[in-house]
């Protein structure tokens, strides 16, 4: 049992600087740490609520400037900037060098090609027979269950039930539209009430659990890769042969080879992405605009296609089936987040595709840059130039 | 082609907070963006090289506590407070309501079972025999392999190299230990040594790309759940019938129902992780401690194992077998993630195992609190009481 | 090259007794083995055009029967006796262990939860907006294509198209519901149809390759898992305390305990299948009916969902969510095959659900069986005593 | 529970044609079935015990050559016939058609890159740390533990153990080169020995269970494809430009091209196998030389790897990662199955390795063919052709 003194304090004034520092006073005696900087954030706790719960201060991190980052999406057009916040030395100048290669290339095309948030509720009965006839109840009655859902919600659309048949069990997962929130609450919540009314109308009623785990909420899974979540979206473009070796010094023969042995190896481990590190760019984009950093987890999924053209140049596509971004909601209304997200133009409402978009972009420019840098020899190398705090 | 004048400016000077300064002044000049507090950072950014390129300012991440974590490990014992940075409302009180319970049942136990960082070159030959007769030789030569690999790094070890032969190729899985360092980049430098050993004194050379994907560097795999990624770690705890009952309201016998349901629900959608959230947390846990974020890709990975004893207890285990944490380099030594470190004396060199001890217990308290709270029925609504800021 | 002398012989009569005979003395004259039991089989060659070329002789697979096995489905119900085609010493003598306790505990009750086979071409544009409309497209003119489809069979229905994207392709996973045949060509010769109306129909044309690997045919993968290949088929029991340890020599304590060990090794090891050896029966009995052996590959996967109940017994189900069997077509009409379906009732027209409740209930059996002798510790010594022919 | 009449008869005369004379009549009064092929069998029953158990008869699955198939291997040598026993019709005459094109480019070459059959018992404990110690215990004692496991077997070597560590267990994988024989039983076998061994001489002992799953005994895994199961072998050649386009009238470069697109699926649907359909030919194969047909389940696995050559021709190469086969034990002496082996020279001891490498050419030729044929537009309508028997 923990010494009643060890509670972290709390009051009314949570949200006060007042309150935080009472806590990093109270942590600093308790651990002997000492926390000068991390009290020393340049935002008003009073907007936090929603946010955080016992704050005390602010972690700092770096942000690096990448860009401009070409991108000929239906909702980013032109060039853009990009805010990394990361502590991985040579990060941003990697996608900084793929940026520069794409720009000469006539830019990223990148494309938003579906939208699905989930909450997976599973319903449990004493067979599979009635977990089937439970399966064509509610396929039956999809019209009130999605106004169940959507009384719930504003910007929340119920598109869709998928089922999933285990046992007795019936895995559904209600599939949303949640405008440019990233949406995981709002589809909950919604599927909560979706429940409920079921609960209720059934006859017979119905148990349930809110969620069984195929919605894989916060976790990479091949059914995000099948079924989307958050945004599918592609990027792609036509890197011209000539830039290509001026730039990276690499054929796209060469490049084109590398791509067959190094996709035999993601399948071979069963890899979450046969490309080579959008977590990167996306974690450091995340952080700097308020996404939910955790969302990585499943973000960095990736299919990249990749064909060497007739006309020697080469075609290079990365697909991200579960990209979770949003412009509204969590940490996007925060003050470093915020301003991050004005450098790209993608402050509040009617952003979220164009924020994915930009994020595939990215992504793309961070496979091309590190793909040829591996080739080229000078992967390490460059770490050594750049990233000199690393311990050796 | 870019307009030249859209190159963000770089110079001598590029940890100055003038040149920050500049680039700040440059990129609100071309988007219109205000970067008011993005230049409010805390910290001298003559620190940051190594770290960062392009810097322009830090994000500011609220950091909220939860605590005390009590962990039996082997190297964190007792009492801990974990800072998470995160905008995500109710996660910390989530996690801090887990604590709070693993608290009163004595903790969680955690332990390191294994240590294993890599790079892994691919090596291509004219056809599979030839590929496999170069298995035999670099199996030979283990030791001067690992004496080539080894000068270049004071912390690294190479362990082992693991070999997967596909068609005329040769994966070669350089498995290092890094000390207190995450080591992707020693071990990238040190397996491009030992590639470089093998190329040159190998009769005949060899011809390899420095990564052939098997490796999945920032991805998940299915690789690093068998073979482990940076340290496998298990924090285990037995939870009490009364305690649980009285703090999460629920039975064991529930739990251990919906488990089985739950775990039925990852296997089907092919998830990396059968447990509930483990990126939540880690997340907020890299973020303040200045880890790699994108490491989140491969670290939430876990096997939840459970077992209802007999006794009416709850025995509930997570290993988390590709966590990736450091103590000393990347992020770790800058200002508010150094301080952060030090509330959990975490800070510098001999104490990236306790670290990781103290993550894979948070990793428990989170999957307990929300595997509860979805029974409880009370997942929704404390999302409401919380959450406020999302958008409805 | 070559010898041209070396080419199997052909010719007008190939089903003919005196063409086989022409080829076994061909070939035995090539390579100096005899085939005096390969000619013996009791079947008459004519009508075999459709099944085999370049025919030669049979494979005499010993048969043993296993049963009676009681299921409770909803086409197949009362008592059945099981043939089994394998040279696996134990098998039958395994399996049919299960049916035993299984008949004790009322039978298996046997579900056909969906039905699906597909062909999935893939469209390729020339970039992803190009795709992503041709999929509005697509499902726009369901009706039509769906027609164009549905006019080359006379079984098989169109039920759905689901839509995959990556980069500029689109995936077309056409789900036909093929009666009772397994349904693949069917399938094929029907997405071809449809692939071809739509390449007519579509402004512009289209240009499509007929199978882009989304429908894994003949091949596990998560997506069969997800999305039902064949049939997918529940079977489940609740195994009653008493005459599992008077006939097991378990406990359900241990049955349950051991389950949730087992089921963390398949999720580590990423495996097709939770439970034990779906694969045993189902090779057995697929090569006695004339089934296609090769559908083992999609058909072993399975979920296996287990309970311990309040009562003490056992709640045990087995999902196959790739079943593919046929009662018509294929092998099934053939000699032995016809007669080991009839020993089911299970010939031909409108007979494929009942074989499915009864594949699925013998996979319960066997999974039932394997457990329990693992865990009675006498999985190795049954094997001593039944499998004698092994090599030692 | 069952009717005592209902039970299949056995007596001390089992293997006699007369007892499974009394089975069929058995079967035949209580379902109404008529079995007059099934017991026109070839063989001499007396030969069965350690195949098969209530044993009625045979199954006779027609069997077509193909051939020939050139292989140059390390063991196959030369052109072989290879022996299919199939019911789906074209299947033949597509491998047949495969095998010609590779004959002309000079045949296949087959190598075998790894041996290694497993049985994986699972070791339980009070906690991760004791199953920590208890790993290194197993390591430090390896000596003695292969010394009982080899001790119950001639032909198996104990060659490794790899260690898996979940929560408190440890999963322990019994690497074993099993001779010429599939060898699950023996390595089962000698796991026990090997586990009785740990049990007795560990200092408090230790409780186990035979298999944990990580075997993933007749299930496809990942594991398998990364770690190896039964042989692991590669079958490669070089297609002419020439020949391809004269026999498939298919160009290197639309092969090529469709590669890419058909692994982005495969990736994407989470496919066992990136190529066509290699269970098809080992199927097939499996029936007609006795082998376990249930084994198609692991080894239809496949990585295929391609490069386009800058002559224009095409590299091909087919990883068959859990290839599992026997020249003796199992179904391989009986009598078809023992001269359908003698077709291919493969009988008995020190043909293992032989008979690994025409599976892998065989299936190699399968796949060009079919890969061919999807291309060239004729797979439709050469099923249309030979599949005659199929419903429509």
């Amino acid at each position: 049992m923990t010494d009643p003194d060890a509670h972290i304090p709390r009051g009314d004034d949570d949200y006060t600087p007042e309150a935080a520092a009472r806590r990093r006073a109270f942590v600093e005696a308790r651990t002997g740490a000492r926390l000068d900087h991390v009290g020393r954030y340049a935002f008003d706790p009073a907007g936090l609520p929603g946010n955080i719960e016992n704050f005390i201060g602010a972690a700092q991190v770096p942000i690096g400037l990448a860009g401009p980052l070409r991108v000929e999406g239906e909702h980013a057009r032109g060039e853009f900037y990009i805010p990394m916040a990361t502590t991985e030395g040579t990060l941003v100048a990697s996608y900084n060098r793929g940026m520069r290669l794409l720009a000469e290339c006539g830019g990223a095309r990148a494309t938003v090609v579906a939208r699905s948030m989930q909450r997976s509720p599973v319903f449990i009965f004493d067979d599979a027979r009635e977990a089937r006839a439970f399966g064509e109840w509610v396929e039956a009655h999809f019209e009130p269950i999605k106004a169940a859902a959507e009384a719930t919600t504003r910007a929340g659309k119920l598109v869709s039930i998928q089922q999933f048949a285990v046992g007795p069990t019936r895995h559904l997962r209600f599939n949303f539209t949640t405008g440019d929130a990233a949406g995981q609450n709002m589809s909950g919540k919604a599927a909560f009430a979706a429940c409920e009314w079921i609960r209720t109308n059934r006859p017979g009623g119905a148990r349930y659990i809110l969620s069984g785990n195929t919605d894989t909420d916060k976790k990479h899974s091949q059914m995000n890769v099948i079924a989307t979540r958050g945004r599918r979206v592609v990027a792609e473009a036509v890197i011209g042969r000539e830039p290509l070796k001026r730039l990276m010094r690499v054929e796209p023969e060469d490049l084109f080879y590398a791509r067959q042995v190094s996709q035999a190896g993601a399948f071979l481990a069963g890899s979450a992405n046969n490309g080579a590190h959008a977590a990167n760019g996306l974690a450091a984009l995340f952080i700097a605009t308020g996404q939910d950093a955790a969302n990585v987890a499943e973000s960095h999924a990736a299919i990249v296609y990749a064909q060497l053209l007739d006309s020697g140049d080469y075609y290079w596509s990365i697909t991200l089936p579960a990209l979770i971004v949003a412009t509204v909601g969590g940490g996007t209304g925060l003050s470093t987040q915020s301003e991050c997200l004005a450098i790209m133009g993608c402050q509040g409402a009617g952003k979220a595709d164009k924020l994915a978009e930009i994020c595939a972009a990215m992504a793309l420019a961070g496979d091309i840059s590190l793909s040829c840098a591996v080739l080229a020899g000078d992967w390490v190398s460059s770490h050594e130039r750049y990233g000199r705090n690393r311990p050796r």
